[in-house]
């Protein structure tokens, strides 16, 4: 690959590259890293667009910022590359899949095209995931039956990183919920949260530019809050959304334990503080508490009550209702569930995807190690 | 029925009288109240062990301190005390209700055993329900099928209170969550709550009581923050769940707006700005934006893919996980979700039932007014 002098600007704090790249030739890269590591093209493929979306779509911390780190766990053998995922137990309406320790980013489309061609033929398809790794952004897979009028949600645990309402020590991961609902001519409505008080990336951002974090966002590894995104590096954790002054914490707790409770102790995949983490050592995995980690897929076929349009219409008016709100003061506008995603896939379609510089830098290394073609 | 001169204790902040009722006497006393409205016996029962079951749990706010709301809604023909809800539409494993403008206590019930019997038949079952009223705790459905082996979720909209994150003007409501999950020796897992910063109780408690909010909570009728109650009562919105120097207003937005989706979007309730109030008039029901409140019966058979024993028996495991966490300052203990509910319905069933002064005032009262024992 060419290496380039690269200008950087500084926007919203953070440090980006002037250069933009297509969504094709990021995604073309990323299904080379992937092959390299083993996995079958069609596989690879898969991987690289989920992979890509979040970068397409303003998800920074969740594209290719993380490439390497699968590839890692592919090289070190901790995620198989020629997974074949297969079902375990299935009814008219659910299925368990065993997601043979693969990428969750192609297990997890073919777990939720399970889920989707359930709620096609029954209404609701619901599909739970055991034995699988990250899956990248949740809202991929919530967003991917839109087109077909399906409603769809999606949560997935991940590891510990979160500590209970009024607890110290990571017991929960981040564990997001995702949601899409189907629109006429608006948009669609992409629902998509971590059930942490702040986001890793966002504490890894203010580590990397010496800034302190908001209020009631982590505690360090005694326990006591801080404002040092250093300390969570240092054994702290994140707070569960809701803490501070109002003493809401407790809701963020019971989501997080909402997403673990479906995604791990139901289905019998690992849990809590035993969801196997991203890239450390593998020496806190303990199979007597559940296989890998865990995902859940609920679709709904918009059509099940009544006809699609009434509900696609519906969906508009809602949106049109909510865009209506007076901004308060600090704010230019109200935004709809799934703007930031639809505002940014549309400027990035047009002038092509910048990255963080920290996450070029990493990506044109790979491209040199494994002699891949990043253009 | 006696009125008695009654010594009042201040506990907790909340004015409380030291009589203590038994759960039996309250719901025989509220099922009368129900009938005395023109509901049939059975459902008045029924709605009856709801709305008590709220005071049993702790939740003083959705228990008899809204009976006499419901006897005015009845009485004003607000809500059909004859109602007969009926399926509309039914899939194997789905149904949508006509809650045929009817006690959203007794409805809720009929309509959430549709969606456990779908659960015990086919795994899962997914029920709507439009044309209702308020359903009392969300939690108590969710509970509703654990001694089955059923996983509950259940979700409601409720009327406009909480404003769009960045927003001015209530747009949503406080839309709660619940779901609750089979243990084995261990107490279930019981989890609920409003997608709201603060609950409405909380800002009500304190206007009564001419304490300051905490910060974050609410913004006054100019979109102004606000720490005074009052200024709730005059125009102005609770902030969704996650507001404050975080920036994770959004969060509860999302969250808030996926129970509205679900609840009212969907199925074809009301939604939004539009969901009937509770008490006040009727003059912003709009039947072109849906009928009546919504609400969602989810049930999942925790033996759909394996023994249900193995299932409970990870869920204790996972209750004693989160409880061996070590407390942060200023806490003793770290809880478990539906922890505060056992707790308090323990202490109920052996010592009888307490209510806030103000509460056991008012149905002294109403039971003058009807003319119906207290005991």
């Amino acid at each position: 690959m060419r290496v380039e002098a690269l200008a950087v600007i500084l926007v919203q704090g953070v440090v980006i590259s002037e250069k933009r790249f297509s969504k094709e030739s990021l995604t073309a890269f990323a299904c080379d890293v992937f092959k390299s590591g083993g996995v079958r093209l069609h596989d690879a493929a898969q991987a690289a667009d989920v992979l890509c979306t979040a970068d397409e779509w303003g998800i920074r911390s969740h594209g290719l910022a993380r490439l390497r780190s699968y590839h890692e766990m592919l090289k070190q053998g901790r995620i198989n590359p020629l997974a074949r995922p297969h079902i375990i137990k299935e009814l008219p309406s659910m299925a368990l899949i065993d997601g043979d320790n693969g990428l969750g980013l192609f297990v997890g489309v073919a777990a939720n095209q399970i889920a989707m061609r359930k709620a096609k033929n029954t209404g609701i398809g619901w599909v739970n995931v055991i034995n699988s790794n990250h899956y990248g952004i949740a809202g991929y897979y919530a967003a991917q039956g839109l087109s077909e009028g399906l409603i769809g949600l999606s949560m997935t645990n991940t590891p510990p990183l979160v500590s209970p309402f009024g607890g110290s020590g990571r017991k929960l991961g981040t564990n997001p919920i995702a949601a899409a609902f189907p629109t006429n001519l608006e948009s669609p409505i992409i629902i998509d949260l971590a059930t942490s008080a702040i986001s890793l990336g966002s504490v890894e951002n203010a580590a990397r530019e010496g800034r302190a974090l908001p209020e009631n966002c982590i505690i360090d590894s005694l326990g006591n809050l801080s404002l040092n995104p250093d300390d969570l590096f240092q054994g702290g954790s994140l707070l569960p959304l809701g803490s501070g002054e109002a003493m809401a914490g407790h809701k963020g707790y019971c989501l997080a334990s909402l997403v673990d409770l479906m995604c791990g102790v139901f289905p019998g995949a690992a849990w809590g503080p035993y969801v196997p983490p991203f890239l450390n050592d593998a020496s806190m995995q303990n199979a007597e508490m559940g296989k890998g980690i865990g995902h859940l897929f609920l679709s709904i076929s918009a059509s099940a009550f009544e006809d699609l349009d009434a509900v696609r219409r519906r969906a508009d008016e809602w949106i049109k209702t909510m865009r209506s709100t007076p901004p308060i003061s600090g704010f230019s506008t109200v935004l709809v569930p799934g703007d930031p995603e639809h505002t940014a896939a549309s400027y990035n379609s047009k002038n092509g995807i910048s990255l963080d510089a920290f996450v070029q830098e990493d990506i044109q290394k790979l491209a040199q190690e494994l002699d891949i073609v990043l253009s």
